[in-house]
């Protein structure tokens, strides 16, 4: 039994619990009704030692953004403003005052950035460090965007590069210094929370959700959701120049790493396929950037097709799974 | 710096942007007002292997069980009805399918004996089992029980015995086998819920909160919130027969452990002197059980004057801190 075996099993267990109009396992955050025509959304997301980062690589001020970045990262997916954060942290004993203060700091200055306060948490001793953040975003209820609104004819949207942080990763393991837009990527990811509140504001946009696996595991979720098919376009995939040119020396299938490679945190998003241009136009003298279409959603069973030179090609990428 | 000094450092760096009406860092829970004369409560708790627990020793049923309880706990502790619940786990390589279907199902039969369903979580690997839950509540504002709120001269209450849990700790160091009560108290505590809520219902009851430290630790808190000194007397301190069989045997001391051997999980709480007995009357028809006056509320520094046979005592007994 797998990891996503696993939350299925526990989502069955749970079902019969929920509450008509609440929404519990199976999107970015759960969603609670509040009765006044907005509603709640939560997250949690833990960070282990090994397994997610190795301590020595990652500053403790990153880390402390990181942690609280995923998190915002899944609020922002729902449409949502986040307003409060939780921390819990267990901590070895070799991790002094000074580690403790630059992890805080780190963890404040993105709350600051996004008016986001520490309402509470918990410490404890650990022999590995352990990170659990949960966020609390508000949204109106009307404003949701949800895994399962995919439409056929959907343009399949990204706010931005894809394989970055995955490529800082490869570097990594073979111990190799960064280029700064991967380390960037990597250690200090920028959750889309103005771009996800906005795109959920805007009605042409339907399913939404944030890339934390890859989009080649994480739009799947959008798919049976939605019960589509999507076709991706290979030449549409956006990265940076810093990760084409590290996969070109490594000889590393860079379309690989852009959609299984994970830890992207852009926002992934279908929008109504006549309202594109129009959403983009807007989007852009908000932002001022670009979205990025990537594919489209089309009627069938939910799966991805990958399309390179106008052809269908046969690839078995997969994104990530802890167990 | 130790624990407690590490958390007021984060809460001053926080202090700033908790808006107006909110309440973060300091309580059994954080309190985020939704408007509408209603309030949301939040609380989160990490426990760590062989830190809080040790896995062979704990039953998998039993340990989903605590992880959700010590959470509702301080939702009760609060006043508030939980109607959520957010699980995050850290699962080691050899915790297989049975392992794990246990702890959901000792974690459902709790959510469902209260009603609170699982909304959402996250599943990574670790080498040490780590669990990490998120309670929410809701309670009408005007009911809410804070740390803050004792007055001079309130009697001094808990819900159930103390030291159970503990003095099955101290068993459980020395390979022995628990008495019923105390295996119950420790590997499956019971979460005071429905009590917390009427006590929150109830106007006489001022400060509230629940016992995980020790009250020892625990009531200082109460104490410094409201700017208060406690007097408590040992003769009154409520512990089961089987623990005070154990401590006579082990020629332990009871009182010290029931004060500071903290995971007793019930709730202690300030009540207007005149308003005892009448409170009292009224718990016992709703809950079939007695309320236990421990002390009272005094005038002074914030401290625990520990009467015996009518005198002051001196002591230096204090509750568990993890660092």
């Amino acid at each position: 039994m797998g990891e996503f075996e696993w939350i299925e099993e526990i989502k069955r267990k749970f079902e019969g619990l929920v509450p008509e109009g609440s929404q519990g396992i199976g999107d970015d955050c759960a969603v609670i009704p509040l009765g006044n025509g907005s509603s709640l959304v939560v997250t949690t997301d833990m960070l282990v030692e090994d397994v997610h980062f190795i301590q020595q690589q990652i500053s403790a001020e990153n880390l402390g953004h990181k942690a609280l970045a995923v998190n915002l990262s899944d609020v922002a997916a729902m449409g949502a403003r986040p307003v409060g954060s939780f921390l819990s942290i267990g901590l070895p004993k070799h991790l002094d005052e000074k580690w403790r203060s630059s992890f805080i700091d780190g963890y404040k200055k993105l709350s600051v950035l996004y008016q986001v306060p520490l309402l509470g948490g918990d410490t404890t001793l650990s022999e590995k460090l352990v990170i659990n953040v949960t966020a609390i975003g508000r949204i109106e209820t009307k404003n949701l965007k949800q895994r399962s609104r995919a439409q056929v004819g959907d343009r399949i949207c990204v706010t931005g590069n894809l394989g970055d942080s995955a490529t800082g990763l490869r570097l990594l393991a073979e111990q190799k210094l960064l280029p700064n837009a991967l380390a960037q990527a990597h250690f200090c990811p920028k959750p889309y929370v103005n771009e996800g509140v906005w795109l959920g504001e805007q009605d042409e946009v339907n399913a939404m959700m944030d890339v934390s696996d890859g989009i080649a595991s994480d739009l799947i979720h959008i798919l049976r959701a939605s019960q589509k098919k999507a076709q991706i376009e290979l030449a549409e995939l956006p990265m940076s120049g810093e990760m084409e040119n590290v996969c070109r020396k490594h000889d590393w299938n860079a379309n690989e790493i852009a959609v299984t490679g994970g830890e992207d945190y852009v926002l992934l998003f279908t929008v109504k396929e006549d309202r594109f241009d129009n959403l983009n136009n807007r989007y852009r003298s908000e932002f001022n950037q670009n979205l990025v279409p990537i594919g489209q959603i089309k009627e069938g069973v939910p799966s991805i097709e990958w399309i390179e030179k106008g052809g269908l090609i046969n690839l078995d990428w997969k994104g990530f799974t802890h167990f």
